[in-house]
């Protein structure tokens, strides 16, 4: 059998944390918490169980569930939407992702996305039958060139895939990158795919530009969003997406036949949590900018260099001063010989830059975990 | 926005479920059950939440839940399988057919599909860029005719998609099946996939052919099924696809890519769950046949003509005693005037038998949920 990915093997997330495994070493790699799913929602799902809401949900998602997105999304964004026919519901944040590339991009379409980017981008196009432009983001701070976004449309321009906040970065777009990008999609077909998954996890008092902010920028956009991010269960895999209804039609036919719904019971939980804590999400930034605040505090004795993250639960070190390795050599070396499991960030580039000495933590992690790590970093 | 499926609506199964609901019918529609949930599985899926198994699961499924799978596999079918090699758990027995379907199929592929088919499967293949070569399955049993399917092998055919138990019309494979199938494709490249979701669920002491069952099948075969359908649970969306290790890598690539992993506390309750219980499933043919049993022996006094249905939740009945119309007017009939909603078959053929006059009703419903829907059509 000839693959159809033939480059392509085990996502890094997975490579790193059976290594991790193997090693008996600290996880910091893979993007997950340590800590507990908030009691109230553990016990809103058993509930849900208990009651019997275990049959197919509607293929766009439970009704309250999407109303109370509907609520969440217009407080904060200022955005009115049609929860029956802008939301979508889905298996995950990735399902959301896979779907919305697999709905609009045909053969021979170009999709354009920024390099560090996530790892399952560029696979979805593939399959689709599309070709990923790869663009840089600019050192120092990992920023959008607008004018070389510009230079980079073509006729075949399908889609531009956008990550605010950033993995493995943590760079958040400011106001004057949505405008520059309406700016250049506005006399274009161009349709946009936000991945906004760490929408909830901005510090320094940065304010997440949501393309939802946007009325133009929205009206050509599929925007993604995640609750295992923001409720501390990656593991129940409910992800949603937001798009106008004529792109929501399109989305939906792929999703039906994808996973045709998402778990019963985590939906209703979700409903009902928004519903009783509305202030979950409001007090991420504080919760998640204490942790980086205190694994950032702890690095100042060693000898790895950075820039406090602005947003996202990733940390990026710089170990020019410890090592003129590869970044996946030395992320070895550190699992190793430190105990501590990272992800080397030139996996996420086609040309990764060669003088690039960078390696991504996770810190949605306890203050013990976070301090053993530290220690063991601070030992190098 | 250009559609990519521009012939396609909303699945079927949704259709007639809301409409179910805005009438206040008695849904015999979408196949699900509504009857509880095993107590004891609901109390392990809660257990498993508040123990913390709420991050990520790896990518391939839970070990635990993988080796459970080979167990069972190995006991039923006699097939030993590398539990870590070829067995991967999805979001939903949908998910594991889009993924495998997205992996092996490339644009200009054909796939053979027999009509009647499930509603999933032919937007996977139009999607990767294949081509449904309808056969029809032969009346009155809705058998395979393999000499037809040896005819309209040619040198593009990449998959053959095959269901048994047959959703809808319920037919079962019998032994001299799947010699034919390996006869006809012993000298060939072709690969299968088995939609096996009813694999539990086959009356009149029946055996479940399962592609698992022949070594040479099995080497080039993606083997589908559902916990859903097996533990009343369809809203939970955990299935599996069990391929050899070469398939497996190319699933696998995809399935990372499309949800990642599935919900991690369901993977934990199904593991224990099938430990505890293994009984579970070996009961299962006999607590449907009595339910087909009790809704076939209420029918007799309507003017319905059937034959009882040998696997699956699902009976046909002909209405051709009672009207002239299409199945799809007569679905609506139906739910409009008695009360009950079922699924029309034609919408299952590229193209209908234009005298058949048949809809499908789920059984997976308790006594009097069928002795009330019973009435509605005896009453006819
Ligand atoms: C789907 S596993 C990867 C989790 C994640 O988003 C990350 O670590 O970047
Ligand atoms: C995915 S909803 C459809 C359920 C089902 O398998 C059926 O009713 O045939």
């Amino acid at each position: 059998i000839r693959s159809k990915l033939p480059h392509l093997g085990m996502t890094i997330f997975s490579v790193m944390s059976q290594k991790a495994l193997e090693h008996g070493a600290i996880n910091l790699s893979q993007g997950f918490p340590d800590f507990p799913v908030p009691e109230r929602l553990r016990a809103l799902l058993a509930e849900a169980v208990h009651a019997g809401h275990n049959q197919y949900a509607p293929l766009a998602g439970e009704p309250m569930l999407r109303e109370a997105i509907a609520a969440k999304v217009c407080a904060l964004y200022g955005c009115a939407l049609d929860a029956q026919a802008a939301i979508t519901v889905t298996s995950g944040a990735t399902e959301a992702l896979f779907a919305a590339i697999c709905a609009v991009v045909r053969a021979g379409d170009e999709v354009i996305v920024f390099d560090p980017a996530y790892d399952a981008y560029e696979p979805a196009v593939t399959l689709a039958g599309g070709h990923v432009r790869h663009l840089p983001l600019c050192p120092p701070n990992f920023r959008v060139d607008w004018d070389r976004v510009r230079d980079a449309l073509t006729a075949h321009t399908r889609l531009i895939i956008l990550n605010s906040p950033h993995n493995p970065t943590g760079a958040v777009f400011k106001p004057t990158d949505l405008e520059a990008l309406a700016q250049i999609t506005q006399s274009t077909d161009v349709l946009l795919l936000a991945d906004e998954v760490y929408e909830h996890i901005v510090f320094d008092r940065c304010q997440h530009q949501s393309l939802l902010r946007h009325a133009e920028l929205a009206a050509r956009s599929f925007v993604v969003s995640s609750f295992g991010k923001t409720y501390h269960c990656t593991g129940w895999k409910v992800g949603y997406c937001i798009a106008p209804p004529r792109l929501t039609a399109e989305l939906r036919k792929v999703h039906q036949y994808l996973t045709f719904s998402t778990m019963t019971p985590a939906q209703h939980a979700f409903a009902h949590f928004m519903t009783e804590e509305p202030e979950h999400y409001r007090q991420l930034p504080a919760f998640y900018q204490a942790k980086r605040d205190h694994f950032c505090a702890m690095l100042r004795r060693s000898r790895f260099r950075f820039t406090p993250t602005r947003g996202t639960y990733f940390q990026l070190l710089d170990y020019s001063e410890l090592s003129t390795c590869n970044d996946v050599e030395y992320a070895d070396q550190l699992l190793a010989n430190a105990g501590v499991a990272s992800i080397p960030i030139s996996v996420f580039y086609q040309h990764p830059p060669p003088q690039q000495r960078l390696l991504r933590f996770c810190f949605a992690k306890t203050a013990p975990t976070l301090e053993q790590a530290s220690a063991r970093l601070c030992a190098l």
